[in-house]
């Protein structure tokens, strides 16, 4: 390897988007921030760095070793952020504190975890969300389940199906067999990766009776549609899991209003990989796709946890998994644009260059030559580039 | 202070941006990429995290203190990215190496500096810029300098001054005076500054007569219009001198033609902080504010450094910094939207929700109630929120 093949490489991890892959970005964007500010949602902006302690608080800890961390000049811990649902609570619960409730925000940034990459999972990433602070109401949920459903469809994705858990049904279940927080936590990572086989390795750990184990077991399987919430219900013994389904046929029923019923499948083991959500949660997947293009849900502590309670639901959008779907699917944003390629012979710059404004001011994309050249070099120029027109001053 | 008064701190250097301030700035960088892409300039995404390595290339070497680095799993050295250019070169130099040339690239992103900060200048702040690569002409620095007034134009600056230098008119100056590497960075360097004070105290270690330290006390004088130039030729012995003079009026004659020769200033002391500049500089000032909008200029050298020589030239504007001019001269952006609030009695949010369905459909921005209200309360809400209408399902 050369010095200079050295310097031209990036970090693991990272990546360059080119043209047409960056004009899809901004397109998707724009659209997702439009239709976000066209719920009356308002976007905000935070920094890319914050302090440790800060995206922490939640459960940040769990991802810490995951974060990009370093130094201030006062040897206090900076990280680049891994989310942005706790930067927002931050903001919610500091410089928008007196505004009044609910506060509808959302943001379309970069986000930072060290881990092994994947196809549609990088270092760094981009995420388009909202967050909808100050209401506890089923009717806040469906809100964002259906703003994400309808952000998805502005992107142009035909496909997609929405999965629909509520932690606090499972809650509800450990509490009813007085398993020990340790043994909670284990026994909701193996259901959260579909460790089915982890998930009996655990129940063969525990005293619990037969029955409650096979009830465990079947935990994860409780997918499809209505029928399952029937299923539920005889599952759940303990008031916390019976309000948790309680509030998950009342999302139902108004996403149903929404016209996203169609889209949305139950999935009671859906339990997301951030332990701050208290209530429903929600993914969102495309065929094809062996993740989620969109995670979410309620999170009712952590502005608590920021000195502000208040309960909060939103949602984060994968920029990237929404291209790679798009592209899965052959459907693919409109390209960029360029209508005309503008170019002149020996002498002629000065009318060349105000031919090219009249036609930027009606509206057209309009690339001027860097120099006179001739009709032959002009158009090989126009047809590399894929201007629609060449306008040649002689 | 308490535990969650610190979680609520934010990193030196870093800012949020609250709704207007978001909404502003997303309002100015659609403008900019819209404008840059009418002009034929492609945008382009690069990673916010770089090798130092790749980041030190041109002479990046001089920021590196000012960088934000850490280290890789390999202990490899990373830092965020502390300008664009140089990312910029990298992507030209590699994958878009094989490309028709001139390429035209723009961006808009985040950058980061450790230092400290001062109004207008933040630890992270945002760039608007292009880059032409690919020619070494007159045409394409008049182009870029058009672009970025251009730019400011259509953010609503009524106000700026474009000052034009060249580096090399000054180079020639100190190759003509024989002065080593180290004293010419020092003399340039204060020349930069604006520092009379320590460059009279450069001058006093040298060994040059009289008649060349007083030249060299004018230089950075030597602003005004047309006239300077007359000046300057008169100043310019070496034939690098006069040549970057040359350059200067060709430059100046295409911008009459682009309409902005009246914003022009020669400025012979612009020599920017970049030292990768080999040719004409620019930058932008408002009224009022004492650092420049937008700075750029030719750089020659620096996609050689990356293994793939072509002559470019480009600018980037600070987002933060237009941001400021408007408000100094009291010119916002076109705010928030915000159509109508739309609340609802109890048992009616089914009708409300399809109400505000058919009003989004019609382009209008609603924010639907978080819950049932009574009039009187939707009337409060819809006036904290100022949204412009009010509509009541009872």
């Amino acid at each position: 390897m050369q010095a200079n093949d050295i310097v031209l490489e990036i970090p693991y991890g990272t990546r360059d988007f080119l043209p047409h892959e960056a004009a899809e970005k901004r397109q998707l964007e724009t659209t997702l921030a439009d239709l976000f500010a066209s719920w009356g949602y308002d976007e905000i902006v935070t920094p890319t760095i914050e302090y440790l302690d800060t995206l922490t608080m939640g459960n940040g800890h769990v991802l810490e070793p995951h974060m990009f961390k370093f130094f201030d000049k006062n040897n206090r811990t900076l990280a680049l952020r891994h989310e942005m649902t706790t930067p927002i609570a931050r903001v919610a619960a500091s410089r928008l504190k007196d505004e009044t409730l609910p506060l509808k925000l959302s943001y379309i940034s970069s986000v930072y975890r060290y881990e092994q990459t994947q196809t549609g999972r990088q270092c760094e990433f981009y995420q388009a969300g909202v967050e909808f602070m100050g209401s506890g109401t089923a009717a806040a949920d469906a809100e964002v389940i259906a703003l994400a459903a309808e952000g998805l469809r502005r992107t142009g994705l035909q496909n997609f199906q929405i999965c629909l858990g509520q932690v606090d049904f499972i809650n509800g279940i450990m509490q009813q067999f007085q398993l020990d927080d340790a043994m909670q936590t284990k026994i909701k990572a193996a259901m959260e990766q579909r460790n089915l086989v982890g998930l009996e390795a655990l129940l063969e750990q525990t005293t619990l009776a037969k029955s409650a184990r096979e009830l465990l077991r079947r935990l994860p399987l409780l997918h499809g549609g209505e029928a399952v919430l029937a299923q539920a219900y005889d599952i759940a013994v303990t008031e916390q899991s019976r309000r948790a389904l309680d509030n998950l046929a009342a999302i139902y029923h108004l996403l149903e209003e929404y016209g996203v019923a169609g889209q949305v499948q139950f999935d009671l083991g859906v339990i997301r990989d951030f332990n701050y959500y208290t209530g429903m949660v929600f993914e969102v997947y495309t065929p094809g796709l062996g993740f989620p293009l969109c995670g979410g849900g309620r999170y009712d502590h952590m502005l608590s946890d920021f000195g502000s309670a208040c309960p909060a639901t939103g949602f984060a959008l994968g920029i990237e998994r929404i291209m790679l779907s798009l592209e899965r699917q052959g459907l693919r944003m409109p390209q960029i644009r360029k209508d005309i390629y503008l170019a002149y012979a020996p002498g002629k710059l000065a009318a060349a260059l105000h031919k090219a404004q009249e036609y930027r001011q009606q509206g057209q994309v309009v690339e001027l030559a860097p120099a006179a050249q001739s009709e032959r070099e002009a158009a090989d120029y126009q047809t590399g580039k894929a201007y629609q027109k060449l306008v040649y001053i002689s």
